[in-house]
């Protein structure tokens, strides 16, 4: 099968390619005969080249429709569509988000209808879809009410693969992702990132700073476990989602001050006094309208998976860098 | 105060404008001059001119921004934003749907966003914003699920005037309008457009054909309470409205089968067997995946007012048709 990342340069992008590629086969179909081609395409080629004949590259504008139909035109089984603004960054420039969050999803979608067999199309969302009035544990009947224009962008993007899977333009999928812990690398502009810097830089040996009070909860998912969601939800048929394309994937909820004794119980006192608080109105502004708490029985029902807990996590980030 | 209706030549803006026009004040300050122009923006002119020299009209595109800051320009204290393709309009063209419906609501917020005082905004929502596993009663708190492609055009347009308003681009206010009834003039493309035509129709000595069971629920209310409810959402300050700026408006619940028993009560059976039932698959869909009962205990709270019963509705279309 034939399978299209886009933002696949970032790195839930790699991952997800590196995952694909681990794979013997895909949906697991005794006719299907696994990965045959894996297209990632985003702004500029990632820093790291994937060793395997099967992967090429697309560089360009998510926008540009030409450049869509050029790399779906082959014929994709399956889009991932990764590609996106993060949240302080949609923040800080709206229109930019506007462009790369509405309009590049539209596009993406738009290239995907005008092919003769509309492929499956995942979708990466975000608890960012929830705030305003929260009830105390969000459940999968809560209403998105974002309080962002992230938030709101990745729900008009919802709703858009929603009613193109209706009418049958696509067969497509949202994943509601939480907040990705540990993200490796370099920070980015995602208002959740200080989550992955208080425990990926101080095992780095580097300070780190937490812009929120200790005691604010996050509703979090692994690297690892979110790769397996996106998978999942593209492998799942389309029956298992029946008319409701967007899911609350599961996560679990973890505060800043336990995933700290945790930094503290695996990796020592020291390397935990290396993060320290200060405060930023902005993050936190961010961040708290979050929920943190969630029941999630529909994504357990239709095999979706959390990791078991801040350790488990914790752990698995420790041995990508020892790997690395 | 100056006044910009787009779909201004439409039936609803139309009776807006009219509203606006014999009502004294608005916004009920006494440091208010009341309406001293009032704007219909639509694709052309309407068929019959309001005698008033306040108003004026402008024909165009709703998606020429060009056109949009030409009107916007002077200075526009309300705009109400009542341009659309209607649900069964938007189902057959799916594209024309999504120009006029999303690019053109975002075409009017980027217009506001431009002036230098953002005005205030009403956006006539919709109960087709409801679809999928309802509860019975759907209430303040139901997570929108559009099961037609304008439910989903009008819930984006929902969250654009949300995250507008956030930024402070806008002072936006939403409203999801009940199933208006009676509809006066000749039928459109609304799938609910049966509920008016099997009372306006044969009050007029026409036959009419009922698309749906007999026993089939909607949620109403009368072009006088939906234009009455569309002022007060211009009328109430920002505070009333909070961070929540998307709100179910009272309507009461009617079966086919009540309104015609209501329809013979008023104006004889021999009037009310004018109505005939030929069941039409597209239509029953898209009005039987609709809600018929709610509760909209914020609009209340806010002061929103709906019907008292069928009959007060069908006896004000009589009203309006002795006028004319």
């Amino acid at each position: 099968m034939r399978v299209v990342i886009t933002g696949g340069a970032g790195f839930l992008g790699q991952m997800l390619a590196r995952a694909l590629i681990a794979r013997a086969g895909l949906i697991g179909s005794h006719a299907n005969p696994g990965l045959t081609e894996l297209v990632l395409l985003d702004q500029s080629r990632p820093s790291s080249r994937i060793e395997d004949d099967r992967v090429s590259y697309a560089t360009g504008d998510i926008c540009d429709s030409a450049l869509l139909e050029r790399v779906l035109a082959p014929g994709a089984d399956a889009v991932f569509h990764l590609a996106a603004v993060v949240s302080a960054g949609a923040e800080a420039d709206f229109d930019l988000g506007m462009r790369v969050n509405v309009d590049g999803a539209r596009a993406v979608l738009e290239a995907c209808r005008r092919q003769a067999a509309p492929p499956r199309l995942v979708f990466t969302s975000s608890v960012a879809a929830f705030g305003g009035d929260l009830p105390e544990v969000v459940s999968d009947s809560t209403a998105a009410a974002p309080q962002s224009s992230y938030g709101t962008q990745k729900v008009i993007g919802e709703l858009l693969v929603a009613d193109y899977t209706r009418k049958g333009f696509v067969d497509g999928r949202s994943v509601r992702l939480p907040t990705i812990v540990v993200r490796p690398g370099k920070p980015n502009r995602a208002a959740s990132g200080f989550m992955s810097g208080i425990l990926r830089e101080p095992l780095n040996g580097q300070p780190a700073v937490c812009p929120v009070p200790p005691d604010t909860k996050m509703w979090i998912l692994s690297p690892e476990r979110a790769v397996d969601a996106l998978i999942h939800a593209m492998e799942l048929p389309a029956a298992a989602w029946g008319w409701n394309r967007t899911l609350n994937a599961p996560g679990i909820t973890v505060s800043v001050a336990k995933a700290l004794d945790a930094l503290e119980r695996i990796a020592g006192r020291e390397t935990a006094a290396r993060v320290r608080v200060e405060r930023d109105p902005e993050i936190e502004k961010i961040v708290l309208g979050w929920p943190a708490r969630f029941v999630t029985e529909r994504a357990e029902r239709l095999g979706f998976r959390a990791d078991s807990g801040i350790e488990e996590i914790i752990r698995a980030h420790m041995r990508t860098l020892a790997i690395q």
